[in-house]
């Protein structure tokens, strides 16, 4: 039966690092609110009063009877089914921890271009979100991005993926927060990619991959926008 | 052999959901940092050039050669060992999905006082302040208390917790979400308590139970400060 992924349809946002993981999967799966009648399943999920389990918000996957929601959560399931973590307990762990690291950064660049409030407009938040970008530009990448080149460099099976010797989906989500953050920063972005090679070099071994190519290739890759979690605009690139 | 936990020794914080599940389950336990020389002991595992596992930020878990970070992942674990979490795959994805949750309150309540920076004053960052406490007090803490209010209301095993017939980490978590709130914005959840019966009920059920109580009135327990997740600052309490 194919996995069911819950999410607003017009937007990457988080919803994007579960696509990853699945294409990377090669799972089969439904993108339910992007098909006709999908939105209104999906509220229902969300609102339904006999939903024992409800989800706080998307995106959330059902696969089978199971609805499982929180962004790391659903990838920590996902990496189980489709080989995409390592087996051990210890390494679920940590595979785990990298991803709510991961969260976290998102959320902080969710927060540059709302740092008041979710339900504001940016405009009604712009002189916040040019104080809060500041910082996040000088302070917050490098120190998320320089951790994240660290752990590679330490990892005992090599430098060519952040956990053990095979694709898991931290890489596909380290792959999206690049791509991300290049599409919202560009320009401090471009300064400060050079000082994390091997992340640069992961994220294009992530894109080669045949899987991820052909997805990245079609129309189920959304286009980065101004509604999702990573926004351009000039004025808070610096 | 004893769990370590690794935290700011002065403070509640994130830390606190620890040492609430370490308490509530009965676990042999150090506060390493609390000790003397445990700040150095700490900054070690953090900074140290051989920790092949480096966590991005306390707190974090030692046990035995396992080191864990996250404050939901290293719940995660303790759920397993401690019996603070159900037995089952899915029952153990709906826990860790609610502490995710909570997390991200958590999250929120501490921006609350730093919308803008982490690294900035409190006094650097007022006005942010005032303007994203406003909207944390009237639509943020009614929608995450709503839905744990819905969560428990729906518990297939009753409304005495908030998964399953028997305490978890969520309960001891919500319990501290509860202390938090109110003691940051006492005014504000004051007027709201009220709806959530069923959970200000799970908080005094949490309370009241021997472990807990015993170490409620220890010195194991830090008090509230201005230095930790909870504040307390009259003017963004409306």
């Amino acid at each position: 039966m194919a996995y069911e992924l819950y999410y607003w349809p017009s937007t990457p946002g988080r919803g994007e690092f579960l696509r990853l993981a699945l294409e990377a999967g090669g799972a089969d799966y439904v993108d339910v609110a992007r098909r006709k009648t999908g939105m209104a399943k999906m509220m229902k999920l969300m609102n339904g009063p006999r939903v024992t389990q409800p989800p706080f918000a998307p995106p959330f996957l059902k696969s089978g009877k199971l609805l499982v929601s929180q962004t790391a959560n659903i990838l920590m399931y996902l990496g189980g089914e489709l080989g995409l973590a390592p087996a051990t307990v210890a390494g679920k762990l940590w595979a785990n921890q990298l991803q709510l690291t991961i969260a976290d950064l998102v959320k902080e660049a969710h927060d540059t271009h709302h740092p008041v409030a979710t339900s504001l407009y940016y405009e009604d938040q712009k002189k916040e979100a040019k104080r809060y970008s500041e910082n996040f530009r000088k302070e917050r990448i490098p120190k998320y991005l320089g951790y994240f080149e660290k752990v590679i460099a330490r990892n005992p099976s090599g430098d060519r993926y952040a956990v053990g010797a095979r694709l898991s989906y931290v890489d596909t989500s380290l792959f999206e927060v690049i791509e991300g953050l290049n599409y919202a920063f560009p320009k401090a972005f471009a300064k400060q990619a050079k000082k994390y090679p091997l992340l640069m070099a992961l994220h294009r071994r992530v894109r080669e991959k045949p899987l991820m190519a052909a997805y990245l290739a079609s129309s189920r890759r959304l286009p980065y926008d101004q509604v999702g979690i990573f926004r351009h605009y000039a004025e808070l690139d610096g």
